[in-house]
């Protein structure tokens, strides 16, 4: 059998063990996803805005992920004005690629239940498809 | 503009509020998605094979979600052996889909940012889809 992302053994299988710490913490998963749709980089403000975040927690969720090296933050200036740019690097893509992977496994296990029921999926989730027989 | 779960205001895009911490934290979202998708319930047993947790996690994760009323905790006797058994509550499979939701939407925010470059989603993926323009 071949062993997928997210399930560690036959038994543990709602284990999930690739929802790793660094990404799954939700304002880091919303920095990240920011910053994959933004290939070119977000300044600090509009990571913030994007984010809904407070500068502290901008702050320290942006070291956490520049220390694991899945962003970089550079100083640059702009037109004199002091400016920060972060990106996410290619070894941040392609770690969120591996977490979508088994947050997608979540999903359609989580689809598959609720579609034995009235499913409150939007009508055109691409899940409900997943969720059918 | 209807409100999206999970979007709070047009400019924090990716904030994703819907994700609330009680059913985020990995422990726990392995426990929903496992009570989920066995609706006679689970012996305490099951669920720590289910989702490769140790005794002291499964008891502490599954208090926090007995005193926030989305599993019911039961003991009983089957045999005359002592059995606890866990099962979701209508509230929990409620905010678990409610969840589910928000979770679909960063699916697809971030799958159809790597659908601009190589995909590494599975090929069967029904996010594949939803990440084609």
């Amino acid at each position: 059998m071949k062993k997928r992302k997210g399930r560690s053994v036959a038994g543990s299988r709602f284990a999930y063990d690739g929802l790793e710490r660094l990404i799954h913490e939700r304002a880091r998963l919303c920095l990240l996803t920011s910053l994959m749709t933004h290939s070119k980089g977000l300044s600090f403000g509009e990571l913030k805005e994007f984010c809904g975040l407070t500068d502290g927690n901008l702050n320290r969720h942006l070291q956490v992920l520049e220390d694991a090296k899945l962003v970089t933050v550079a100083k640059k200036h702009d037109h004199n004005r002091p400016q920060t740019v972060c990106r996410i690097t290619p070894l941040g893509r392609r770690r969120y690629l591996d977490y979508l992977e088994v947050l997608e496994q979540v999903i359609v296990d989580g689809s598959q239940a609720c579609a034995e029921s009235d499913s409150p999926l939007r009508a055109d989730s691409p899940l409900r498809k997943a969720a059918s027989p």
